[in-house]
């Protein structure tokens, strides 16, 4: 217990009428389905009534058994069919395929006005971004991309401290994403993750710069508000045999003067989920972990380095809004996960209420898809061309 | 993603038909009854279908409808009757009221079969305390407490490694709570929160002691398996006016020769929640913060002390059975919140099944709770002799 | 190279003719005499000239040899009465030997008029403390205790913080020593260091309380200027067949009001020389640790938490007058000892001038001696009497 | 006192008659002079008896005095000449001057055979530093650049672990220096510090690339034994009206395969001197940081990471002997600047007594320092390319 619990508003507390919620993928054997799953739980603001957890009817029947969802199909097309046409058919779908079948499966569902929550990145290729983002103009759908990062509570507090000019101009940003899951050839001996992830037909043309680096790419931008000028790309697959990079040193130059370094890697041996972002401006820095998220270091120039603490003092109300517990109390990685899903309840709840949106309700969408698309591509074009500076292909 | 995300076990997969479960407490401005029931909610394995939420049946109703459950009462007595005759009524109540309500609240439910999942610490008073134990004898219903730091995978991880001898013979056990929540008289401004946890009516004849000693002093015995011989303390209310101590200064004497020290404090400026807890044994030490839930210290005598991550290396299967997302990724509070109700739904659906008990489900209950109780009492009798020692009363 | 490299004051630029320096104890295979040696030359105010490094003559002339000190001497009366006599003989003495040698050794040096720079604890036990004490009133010399680790200079700048009333009034003093290399019984296979510290007839009734407590209480003291009302100990010899204490819990109550706990222990696996000072005060706290000695954190009640750098913003001139490098650049135990050495060289040199003592001038002497001493007497006291509260007798 | 405390060697123990040293720089106002001489006065293993502290005579003389030097000298050539000539003439010299100073004053000292320590950078340009290079060549004198940081005793375990193969191929090399101490034009403003540093004419064509760039690239090199191929550099001048860089992004190719990014930065707002070293290798990773320099972290593969202590378990000899105190009693700057004159002191006195050279003796030297130079060459050559791959122009 602490001192202002009494004062926090829990999502929970403004009750609405559940929302009906069908997912694309995550089946049996997959990760980030059961992510979703359960983002989508928490505040309590979702119903999963329909699935197509699995490319095959029976496969796809089993896992919704499995998960209590009451209806069940094999081919996603049919499913957003069904669906749209059925009374109390479901209202969003969460697309948690591999990154190639994200674009097919989003345009079935958002041409028939349902709302799409798609995992990262949002195409494998640049041009099915582009052709998706077209396709989604003529839709009333909503389209929310789970660049789950974004929802971490400091993170909020970060870009909150830094559109108020509390840094002062932005100099510096300093950005990475380290793990060591493919620090060997996992895909070569029939791991399911590794091997998609590591098929170029499946995740695109980058596969560390895809899987995580585009959430490195992603995260400095919604913290910072800065817009890529230019970047310059040295990767890597240091594992024999890869056929995408499993390792990105990229230099990035934004508009407006700032300048950084993004690494990504999957091949750091002991790293876990290493993401970490590091912003200097003229009056202050800020410096933040994934792995230690509830905490945010304030580093002004000239006074002592101070840290903010999730839920504690000196925290503003964007981190607050995206908090259920009290300081000291930590939150993760599905908390944060989970305000992606709160974010996008908010905004699904207006339309459906006719309301107007509100502005404070926040999340990545098509936009920062494309872009992050246009970061891999980029990546690629410049380390082909040995780190020539390449603009986004926008 | 990680390595070994492919063999992570979530507790939704193994999917059963929903426990209908009831709150009693919970209502608005509450804190811990939100937490329930996002705890409840996590693993899919809990529909809230019942409440008396609040002790008029207006606010007990809003409650209700503002949660989104059906059935609204205002007298816990009643929905344990109307419940327990009910086709489908609930198997299971969660009581989250102030400490002196416990017991009377599950009396009614238990000696109605319903199970029953009740805050801490157990009740008010020891006398009540040993009451509630005699009538759960005669009840077939689980009692489980939710001392919900036993929860965290690393201390899951810690007391496997003690009870497989990885330590040695345990000599040391430092454990301490610190927040600064009442560090002001806050009690004396209307705080809903401070207001009953400083009322000896409510809360009982321990302050800090009760709320937050309850839990170290449990999460020392949870981890190391020792059993406590005496103690002597020195209780202090440091704030003007204070009914009950703020601060408490516990020496430990645990039966086999191991000694400790117990720092529970409310009053200590700058602490959030500040739970630790470090044994020492012949051959190594563990060390682990609530604060930084995710990772154990291991301590060997001799050699380099080295960090176990939960979902990481090095860790074993009853840390693994809590945890639902790969290392690097921190769970947290709500989390291990989460597995005292995922043991819980456990231990409800084999009795559900007519099955027996599995082994390695593991949950605090009627015994952690009389201990609880009884330290209390041990403190303040301890601290009114001078620092006496004292063993528990049970 | 930091922004204000330029404003700090090395003791070097204060530039005076050498203290003559003469040393007992030391000599081959002793741990803290290097040390002192280190602690003397570093600021170049010392000239380490003679020496009575051991008991027998050879032994300690090797010694010298080895070390290049001049004049060598194997018994330390004759060295106190030839240095005294001799022109350009020794203005100080450093005594490094075991602690039942402490007292004879000084009273030589201070009757006749040479300083003492002296190791801790000022005795073996209470009553020759108390006559080491009343011999040196009638001396001239000063007398230095090192207390080393009140030479850091984020400890100086946290008793400046206290003194100012930054903190509020002091409620908590949390203060612990922990180490292990007394885990296994080392003295029972021949080490020299292990040996003497456990045999009560040199190092005294107290082990660990006696080598490491008095460390702890000392600090505690230094740092918030509070005294010492009574205390409860329960200490423990773990290691079989151990004739002192190896761990120690210690219940404190100070004048005032003030509460406090001390553990000390020699036997906690994995660690190594944890000295950890907490402090809490009605509107904030204090903590720092041994091991990351450059860092001082302030826990503001109703703030975010920070952290003072040494040499860096926010900190004072308590601070930085025994600080050599700057921010970000680490100094550590020997700087700390040294600055022990360097504020005794300050009022050496004022003492040899016939300089008033400049107020500023900081260092332990015979008062914390005896409190040290005193502390240790205590806690065997009350432990022997199941952990009555004791005073201190002095 | 540790466990194996009487097994360290502390370099005093080593006797020798002391080497006479000479200084060439480091009047008042000067921070690095000062940390020179307390460097070689720490293990007692050289006299400072000459020096040409400032330009003028006068000035030179003062510091003589407030040093208490015997020898003062206004001209660096006329020092070298009387120094050589006479009897008893310092052995070795210490040039501390800002770096444009540095070759004229070696060349002085090495044609006389004079041994010489020399801060870095090596020069302010790349052809003084060759010109250098070759006049020492034909000197029988030592030449050491103090790389102060590779005296650190856990840089030096690094450096055994990797050569011994424990990481396995190296793979990755991330290591970054961020200050903040220029982050505003101090140099407009007079301080003597930032002037010569800012200043191409004296400090060479790189600004924070030569001041702390060639140090993080020097520690990467000395670590993993790697040899720079090519590097891609993007320099930047974020304070207006500076003449030199104050950032650096730089791009590594190792020879081998092993690829790298460098950040060196002067402007990061609360960065004091985080200078971090991270490499990784096919087996384990190793985590390094200068401002908590007691500890290395090991990150192995598929194991939990553990934490090497300075002194403690499981380090090897190459650490042990440039440590001087035991475990959890940090060492910090000072200790390791030491090293390298310790390590120095070693040579000289071989070289004195005619001895062979201990293979065990590490020092950073005229290659390192030629490196060093051709590194900022090449960041300035690429950057003006755009961030053009080059190789350094040795």
């Amino acid at each position: 217990m602490m001192r202002d619990a009494m004062t926090q508003t829990t999502p929970a507390q403004a009750r609405a009428p559940r929302i009906r919620l069908g997912m694309v993928g995550g089946g049996q054997g997959a990760f980030i389905g059961a992510v979703h799953r359960i983002a989508a739980r928490i505040d309590d603001q979702y119903d999963l009534v329909a699935g197509c957890f699995s490319s095959t009817p029976e496969k796809s029947a089993a896992s919704a058994a499995e998960l209590g969802v009451p209806r069940a199909y094999g081919d996603f097309a049919e499913m957003a069919m069904h669906e749209a046409r059925r009374k109390n058919g479901i209202e969003a779908v969460a697309i948690v395929t591999p990154n190639h079948m994200h674009a097919p499966v989003a345009r079935e569902f958002l041409k028939r006005g349902i709302h799409v929550i798609c995992d990262k990145p949002l195409t494998a290729t640049l041009s099915e971004a582009k052709k998706l983002a077209k396709s989604a103009e003529g839709s009333d759908a909503l389209f929310v991309l789970t660049h789950n990062y974004t929802g971490y509570p400091m993170i909020r507090q970060a870009r909150a401290m830094i559109a108020a000019g509390d840094l002062g101009e932005i100099r510096l940003v300093q950005v990475e994403y380290a793990q060591d899951w493919l620090a060997e050839p996992l895909e070569q001996s029939g791991n399911k993750q590794a091997g998609w992830r590591t098929d170029p037909a499946k995740t695109g043309a980058g596969g560390a710069t895809g899987d995580i680096g585009t959430h490195a790419f992603n995260l400095a931008g919604f913290v910072t508000g800065l817009e890529l000028e230019s970047l310059a790309a040295d990767l890597q697959s240091f594992v024999p045999g890869r056929l995408v990079d499993d390792n990105g040193h990229v230099l990035l130059r934004y508009k407006g003067g700032a300048r950084g370094m993004l690494w990504c890697s999957q091949v750091a041996s002991g790293c876990e989920n290493a993401l970490r972002l590091r912003v200097y401006g003229t009056k202050a820095g800020i410096e933040w972990s994934q792995e230690d998220p509830n905490y945010l270091w304030v580093t002004p120039l000239g006074q002592p380095r101070y840290r903010l603490s999730r839920g504690g003092a000196g925290t503003g109300p964007d981190a607050a809004r995206v908090t259920r517990v009290p300081a000291g109390h930590p939150e993760g990685y599905l908390e944060g996960f989970a305000n992606i899903y709160a974010e996008a309840a908010r905004a699904i709840l207006a339309r459906r209420e006719g309301a107007a949106p509100d502005p404070a309700v926040t999340f990545p969408g098509l936009k920062e898809g494309l872009e992050g698309v246009a970061f891999v591509d980029a990546c690629v074009r410049s380390s082909k061309r040995n780190g020539a500076w390449v603009s986004l292909a926008l």
